[in-house]
């Protein structure tokens, strides 16, 4: 039995389960929700209304058993952030549960005729359509616990906040944890706001006696996956007690700070003076001290073996949020001139309940603050903001779309966004290569779609100078493509780690992929089929009206200095339009 | 002694008058202000940043003697409200009173070190910068009244309302009229925001003693003069008391909703119930009525023969606003569900005393009532939106950037625009030219920049079914390219309905350019010559990152069926894609 494309209809309330044509055959995770949106959604229209969709893919080794840390989830569409394509991924409960349903894929489509809110049940009976009027206004802590208690077996909840409701173009989709809380997050672009443009609050996923997934080489698969958990278990980053394990994806807050490349107060600095107030030990520290809860070392989904995920205790040792992710305390942190963790958890925890990405939501209380509205350092100012969300007064409104909406709102012209979205924790003026990535990346400005600074910082697959411009291009192409290639696995991105510095986790990667599906995969073909995807992606763009124009850092960037080093933006345009020269149409 | 280039840069505060160059000297108008920014502000640049400019630059004959209704200013720069290259042009006192001081164009440049605002005095000794901080917070009304009284001579005063100041996207330029009053506006595009973002809240044009305009050939002119001025005093809409000098524009109110094109509630039918209450007959009839300060036949620059605006009384007699617009009395009016004169007048001045655009103004409440902020129909409600705005609440800062950025706040989907533009008066499912004007000017919907309704709805310059696509392709370019050379004569927009149908008009109109300037041009050149603006133009957007998939009408148009012909936005991509066919790269 093949799996199946589950196509659920809003507007005429209707569902089929489809075999998965032929042209989506060898897709799955990024690769398929780009490949549907590619081939489904015309790129042209408005990301709100009745044409666009909400693809739900797990990747090819998703629900496999025992491939390690592989539980991720894609979420695709267009984006209202940006207009350009968007697969968002998640780690979380979903990824398994919809992969052993049978399930390649979660279409989501249409828009109710009447103005009313939805809960999907999803289990291996077919989908219910239940009505959600209860959860409407409630966060998502409040929403998967009622889901919880509400539907047995402990289901995956995918569900939207208040800022989804709203159709806030930072509008993130959540995914329960293994405590079933919300803290998982594909949060990037605004696919929050596409689900609830459906009427849609939840999607309930239970799996149990679903036909789980079948393993089309049981030997391959095992070989595979053997060699890439020996990786995972070697290297420094990813072994147990490892920077990831012991300290979290946040291990990075003082090296980026000691590389000058920490966005500091809106983008003008690349140190902050509290960085190591908001650093991974910082948070460990803080967990052993407080005990109860706290944890490091935690999973974000059944299978990790890297388990850099934490849980961040208050002052009592009572559960905060879960995960305080790098990211995460920059973006909330030094960004803002914030140097207390307690406050950027609770921020945090506010934004996984509301619903909203973290970086964007950091980065828009920068803005704020540059305009005046705040202060930088201002950490009560900064943690009523969410108030403004979750009461969808006018100004939460404006904080609820995120950066580009909140500088127009303010006439702020220092604006660190690409195609809408804005900067993650790394400074491109000093980490070139990284501004390569955020200004060509078919996903306007993200880290993950192309981390070079693994070997830009890390000395991980290399080591290259952050600061010089020469071949950043071909580096970040590589890492784009390999990445599109990862993103479709299921497996955890931060498998990258090992796989780059040892040749035999990368094949394993492969195998392990070719012994799920059958495919013809070996590690040599990951870059060209990672730029698979990243072309579909491309001429969806082209499509939508992106040009080489807006494979641009802000205009800011170009003519600013950044201390400490002092640097500017200095990539050449043509250099920037080589990285996906060789997209053409058919 | 030539006209000179008059450079203002606030970023050091010097001024400079410098020879026109050879490749800017055949140009003025809008041919000027376009091609100053086509060769000096980077595409890529942001709207609000130090590197966009204020091109003002009166037309060729303007200032010139006794040239018919020829007292039009334009301009030009980056448009923070689309992105794209703008020119929007104005009546009141500025374009004579510069062009009579020798200046082909003042360049406004650079961003203040400090945050200051400055007023800037031009007269024939230069230019001084004084303190503004007492017209700071203050609408345009006191700003008029303040600088008559404190400059002498009854200069010209192009300035800003609140919304400039807050650099919100939907801000206008004002120029005063004759009676110094604020209601002459360039107000589309957002360039109030980018003189705002300068630092100048008002330019205060004192010509006196300067050494006026030059006229090359005397007699060419005169005999060009005549003809055009003859042309406008037979043609029925242009003649004393004709259709524009009766009733001002807004005499198409009824005509348009007779063709079921007057875009109603939020664009969801052709014909408001309550059309004529808001016409330009009622609004005679309210001047005959009160009599007192209200008068239609009104002139909004010296010269002026159509003298198509209006002084609009309040119940007492007293001026209330000037000008009833047709397009104001729709956006304030059919496209919000009111159908009360007073109101929309009051809403008008709010416009003019703030600078808002007011058919931004009105398309913007208009997505507050479609969102259920506001209930159509709520005029009350409409009117409080202007304080919102003055008080620079976070709703009024979702109100003064426009229509698009009120859509993404409370999550609308159904968005009239194109370039992030919101459209004027003429529903373009309904009149297809004007939508292909909509989708292709390098403005952004703009029904100024080719108005096709004269053949479609009025039968000038030939008669073309309203509902048919074929060739309007073609007739659109005619339009954009006419009416860019038009927009570089300094001549009002309406010289084109006596020019289009009476030939020697048409010549007149190019005599009397080729007169005052020596310029080698006859009739026969005036679309070649538009043309070549519209290239630097759309060139400009190219550069910027505009492409043929930005040259679309809003989804929604072609899945919805306008009431009452029932019709849907049917004309082909690539239609569409032929108007600007013909621009190519040197």
């Amino acid at each position: 039995m093949g799996k199946k494309i589950l196509r659920i209809n809003m507007s005429d309330m209707q569902t089929s389960y489809e075999d998965v044509p032929e042209k989506w055959a060898r897709w799955a995770g990024r690769g398929l929700t780009s490949a549907i949106t590619y081939d489904e959604v015309d790129p042209t229209c408005h990301p709100l209304g009745p044409n666009n969709k909400v693809v739900i893919a797990p990747g090819w080794v998703t629900g496999s058993p025992a491939a390690p840390s592989s539980g991720r989830t894609s979420f695709g569409g267009k984006s209202p952030l940006t207009g350009t394509i968007k697969e968002a991924n998640s780690g979380g409960l979903s990824g398994q549960k919809i992969a052993k349903l049978g399930l390649a894929a979660i279409i989501l489509e249409g828009v109710p005729k009447k103005d009313k809110w939805y809960t999907l049940v999803i289990n291996k009976d077919g989908v219910e359509f239940e009505d959600a009027s209860g959860l409407i206004g409630k966060g998502m802590y409040d929403v998967d616990e009622i889901l919880w208690e509400q539907y047995p077996n402990e289901p995956a909840v995918i569900g939207i906040g208040q800022a989804g409701e709203m159709k806030l173009s930072n509008a993130g989709i959540s995914v329960n944890d293994p405590e079933n809380k919300p803290g998982r997050y594909a949060g990037r672009g605004g696919m929050g706001a596409v689900m609830g443009a459906r009427g849609v609050k939840a999607i309930v996923v239970d799996d149990t006696d679903g036909p789980g997934v079948d393993i089309a080489d049981a030997d391959l698969f095992k070989q595979g996956r053997r060699k890439l958990t020996k990786a995972i278990g070697k290297h420094d980053l990813t072994k147990k007690d490892g920077g990831l394990n012991a300290f979290g994806t946040n291990v990075l807050m003082n090296i980026i700070n000691e590389a000058g490349g920490l966005p500091t107060r809106n983008f003008s600095a690349g140190q902050f003076e509290g960085a190591a107030l908001n650093s991974g030990e910082k948070v460990a520290e803080i967990v052993e001290e407080r005990g109860g809860e706290g944890m490091t070392g935690h999973s974000c989904h059944p299978g990790c073996i890297i388990q850099c995920s934490n849980i961040y205790p208050d002052e009592d040792g009572s559960a905060l949020v879960s995960c305080l992710e790098y990211e995460t305390a920059w973006a909330l942190g030094a960004n803002c001139g914030i140097d207390d963790l307690d406050y950027i958890a609770k921020m945090t925890r506010e934004c996984n309940d509301l619903g909203v990405d973290t970086i964007e939501a950091g980065n828009t209380i920068a803005i704020a603050m540059e305009a005046g509205v705040l202060e930088f350092g201002d950490k009560e100012g900064a943690l009523k903001t969410f108030d403004e969300i979750r009461e969808g007064t006018p100004l939460g409104r404006i904080y609820g779309q995120g950066v580009e909406a909140t500088a127009k709102a303010f006439g702020v012209h220092r604006v660190p966004t690409v195609k809408g979205q804005s900067m993650p924790a790394y400074e491109p003026r000093a980490i070139k290569g990284i501004g390569v990535t955020y200004a060509t990346t078919t996903m306007g400005a993200d880290h993950t779609s192309g981390y070079t600074i693994a070997p830009e910082i890390a000395g991980v697959g290399g080591k290259v100078d952050p600061l010089a411009d020469e071949d950043k291009d071909a580096l970040s192409l590589t890492f784009q493509a390999a990445t599109a290639f990862i993103d479709s696995t299921g497996y955890c991105l931060f498998i990258a780690f090992p796989i780059l510095d040892i040749e035999e986790g990368w094949a394993g990667m492969a195998e392990s992929v070719a012994g799920v599906t059958g495919l013809d995969i070996t590690g040599d073909d990951v870059i060209e089929i990672g730029k698979e995807v990243l072309k579909m992606e491309r001429l969806f763009n082209k499509a939508a009206g992106f040009t080489p124009a807006d494979d641009r850092l802000p205009e800011f960037m170009r003519y600013e200095e950044l201390p400490p080093h002092n640097v500017k933006w200095t990539m050449a345009d043509e250099d920037l339009d080589e990285v996906y020269a060789w997209v053409q149409e058919d």
